[in-house]
């Protein structure tokens, strides 16, 4: 059985020392002192340690079951809703007016981080909700608000996102999915829509569906996308659930992994549904939401990769084979434990440089996403806005590759169901490509981010890396050598790698769009060596100014020391692939592959 | 319903043209002309394609069941095994006089990918069969080799390999499995083994466990470990099977994948074994084998990765998804083929490259084996076994990944069961793990194999290289640049590595085993553009000789020129990585990661 303890207390050295949250002039920000988040963050951990990470292999095993027409979840979810639901968890960042706490992003980033690390498949039944309900705020008229927001807040009612058809992913202009306008405003939406998580369940009196579909007569292609709300059960007068609507759950799909989440093939067969939002403007409603969403499916890329880190060490500690090759480190025991071996070493320290960087990654993101919504900040906006792409598909992917590398310290062990690291490599697999596949989280960046407003934004984070290279420097050798140095380094990797698509994508845009996955990798590794010279240098200050905590800080500057060192080198690998062009990439002829 | 096609051109292209085996001085290899060993890969690629892989999703779904004791085989395991028994597969490369047909080893790799690409779970039950035969043909008295090997070569007994128990795997010398030696001769096996592939099953007459175990008595620790044959059921006097030995079936283990493959627990109780080679050398006996296991596992992280691919390059053709940022390539559909965009043919590249290299790596290395077994060329055989732990952890490694890549084609799709492309991860995943974890594959290079012989095996390859390099160079600009020169910075870089672990090491051992698993890598990449080299010019001699299958040979150096310009930098990453030392690898204490 796996183990799973919350990170509060690196979640609240980056909240706190690195980033100072309650200092900055974030709308909100001021009360988000240590005592109060603190608070939360270990409330949170024992909501995750103590009832959803005890379901996980549970949802795991049984999955959900279709029984007609109705979607039953595995034993426990339930239960384990109506407590989520009582500590009033899935409203921590809405707004009050609608029952929520509204806290600041940041606070449900960490919150979601401990959520999803000790149960996915559960916690996107809330995570969609969430979405659904984020959609509803922004774009829904006064009614719709009143309608759906504090049920959806409060989550006695779910939500769902319905984009993907059977013919049609990434690319939803090709959406067959019809919408035909009635007499009283409302229309009859018709198609088949997959892939919809949280799509039918039993833990909601009322499930949400916002749908993407085309308005009969409407332009052709991705303009003639519409949003439009369409309820499982019509909405009575009072506001209670009431008749049936024409949707229906057509299957369950059997998937590699996050078996405890219902996602389902739904049916519409002229369902009632609202627009949300102008007609002909579905995917400006839909991409509102886009950086949030991304960033929290960044954030479970994270969290899969600490809960299997979490159990790799413990393995890697108590598991006794083979005898350090230096001299025996347990001379009382029949051998010496994992952790003595410096594969298994360069193995974890992987994981754990990885797992900390990418909690600073997110939170100092969802800080910037605050700034944006809270203090109307443009450049803030422009910056997530950057790098949502970087958070989504480089964490995801780093986030996999690193419950590969959990399993593979189990051995034979990691292979077996029972033991639950395969859990976390199926879970974690979907991150990298739901909400947009990883490899369309390149093109964004290359084809789009990059060059948005002028490149401004491109030109703000590397003015940022150069800023604190130049305020950080200078004091200590050692920490220039090891962190500075190659942070620099990494960062013109990037540059370069920036000017050769700016350059070479002008001639050919294959040639930026070849590289755009490394280029992806590359970023992602350079905001990962910033984040980790900047928690150096905040633990360093603490060290120098007598914290009586010495190894935490010690080791967060040690683990810093081996990113720098043995993962940031591989932007110059990213570099010199993307430098080599498009020819050898595009050389062949569909057929003579 | 995934597809798979036997790669017989590509095979013989390796085997004719570039390693022109029927050429060399290897007993055997003369009979191989390319009528010959076509005709058998191709009647291998139709029990491949018409007879294995259709049951692949089958054993998937399955799975094995114990009932009373019994183990069953999915669905139309059985009928399949008699048609592969029929045609005589299992004894391809097994000696005449114990009724196989005495091909050469590499003739067994060619089919032997064909059959783990189309279904792994279902060959392992031959290929378990094939290493146990191997250990009794190498250290068997004649009366063992008369009692098992005629049985075991036609398939008619299976085999098994008893390793691993529940606290101890790599380290064997923890085996608490004992063995008592009876007045007759034989001795009494009593102990518990753990992932035991084919360990029982419905499509054999008796199945014939090869199990490690101490002698009671003799010395402590591996040094005291013997080998035994312990059969399911006792032969009788006339060669067939009788009585049940104390030999049974614990359970069934829950695997990530290969469920067609019934991986036991298997619990001796007192069972009857005979003596397999000398006592206390079981170790010795059991590693006779491991380099052509090794090999063969490398050679299933291939296999994988071809079936992957060919699925995810026939959904890449397609798929209409968005178009071609450079022009409409498909105008007459709603939507181009994913194949115009150029992350996905990255992504494609790096599995067309890899698989199409790693074949020629494998099957190089299996003319190497054969080199050593069968002109007992000593050379060979020190090369291979330097190779060995390069050919399996970077074959499964680099295998793995591409499988993931494969899935990552299909969106959403390549997440859902149905489609076939989780099932090749969740298979493929197994091979990074048994037959020495792939960290104990780096561990064995790095700590045994470089410095085996005086470094003789290692100079050897880098003499190798340099010489493939003098006799190729200087014809030809555009092949120098393209393959000579990037083969060359990598080599440079692989021996600059292998310098830092000699000077680095002497001083502390861990400067060298902290960076074994990038050495690994990087060996790899070396290796595998050796084989890209070595490959092009081939093809291009072809070309220049007039060839009428011009595209094939084009698409062959397109192919390897992508390898060197995209994926052989990662060389100079891993260098990086290995010369930052043990410093950060090492500097945590146990408790305070």
């Amino acid at each position: 059985m796996p183990i799973y303890n919350a990170p509060t207390k690196d979640a609240q050295f980056i909240l706190h020392e690195m980033l100072r949250i309650s200092e900055t002039d974030v709308p909100g920000y001021a009360e988000l002192d240590p005592e109060f988040t603190g608070a939360v963050l270990e409330e949170a951990g024992k909501i995750a340690s103590n009832v959803l990470h005890p379901l996980n292999a549970v949802g795991d095993t049984e999955g959900c079951r279709l029984e007609n027409g109705v979607v039953y979840t595995p034993t426990g979810f339930k239960d384990a809703f109506e407590q989520v639901k009582a500590g009033g968890w899935p409203g921590l960042d809405m707004p009050e007016e609608y029952g929520g706490q509204n806290m600041p992003y940041v606070i449900g980033t960490a919150v979601g981080e401990m959520f999803s690390a000790s149960n996915q498949a559960f916690t996107m039944y809330q995570g969609l909700t969430h979405g659904a309900a984020s959609a509803i705020l922004a774009h829904g008229t006064e009614e719709q608000k009143e309608t759906y927001l504090p049920k959806m807040v409060s989550c006695e009612w779910t939500g769902t996102m319905n984009l993907t058809e059977p013919h049609c992913g990434t690319d939803l202009g090709l959406m067959r999915t019809k919408a035909e306008p009635q007499a009283d405003g409302s229309y009859k939406i018709t198609g088949q829509k997959i892939f919809i998580s949280s799509g039918d369940h039993d833990m909601a009196d009322n499930i949400v569906h916002l749908v993407l579909a085309k308005i009969v007569g409407g332009p052709e292609g991705i303009k003639g996308v519409s949003l439009f709300i369409v309820p499982k059960f019509m909405v009575n007068e009072d506001g209670s659930p009431g008749a049936r609507n024409a949707v229906s759950v057509g299957k369950i799909e059997e998937k590699m992994g996050i078996h405890g989440n219902s996602t389902c093939v739904m049916n519409y067969d002229g369902a009632t549904g609202w627009l949300l939002g102008e007609e002909h403007k579905g995917m400006r409603a839909m991409f509102t939401m886009m950086n949030e969403a991304r960033l929290g499916v960044g954030m479970q890329g994270l969290a899969q990769a600490d809960a299997a880190y979490q159990n790799a060490l413990e393995y890697a500690k108590d598991r006794l084979q083979g005898r350090d090759v230096t001299g025996v480190k347990n001379p009382d025991g029949p051998a010496d434990p994992l952790i003595v071996h410096p594969d298994i070493r360069r193995n974890l320290m992987d994981q754990k440089s990885f797992t900390e960087g990418a909690r600073a990654f997110i939170l100092w993101g969802a800080t910037m996403i605050d700034r944006a919504h809270r203090a109307g900040d443009k450049d803030a906006d422009g910056l997530v806005s950057l790098l949502t792409p970087v958070i989504k598909g480089f964490l995801t992917d780093q986030g996999y590759d690193m419950t590969v590398q959990a399993q593979q310290v189990y051995g034979g062990h990691g292979y077996i169901e029972e033991w639950g690291m395969s859990q976390y490599t199926r879970d974690a697999r979907i991150a990298m490509i739901y909400e947009g596949a990883n490899g369309v989280q390149a093109l964004d960046l290359v084809g789009r981010k990059l060059a948005q407003d002028g490149g401004k934004h491109v030109m703000a984070f590397f003015e940022m890396v150069k800023t604190f290279c130049k305020d950080s420097a200078g004091q200590d050798e050692a920490y220039d050598k090891a962190f500075i140095e190659p942070l620099k380094a990494a960062s013109k990797d990037l540059q370069a790698a920036g000017m050769y698509f700016m350059q070479q994508g002008m001639k050919n845009p294959n040639n930026a769009l070849s590289g755009s996955y490394d280029f992806m990798h590359m970023f992602g590794h350079v905001c990962l060596g910033l984040m980790w010279a900047r928690m150096a240098r905040t633990a360093q200050a603490a060290l120098d100014a007598g914290a009586s905590d010495r190894a935490f800080y010690e080791t967060k500057i040690a683990t810093g020391r081996y990113y720098m060192a043995r993962r940031l080198p591989a932007t110059a690998m990213h570099l010199a692939r993307i430098q080599s062009g498009a020819d050898t990439v595009m050389a062949l002829e569909a057929a003579n592959f």
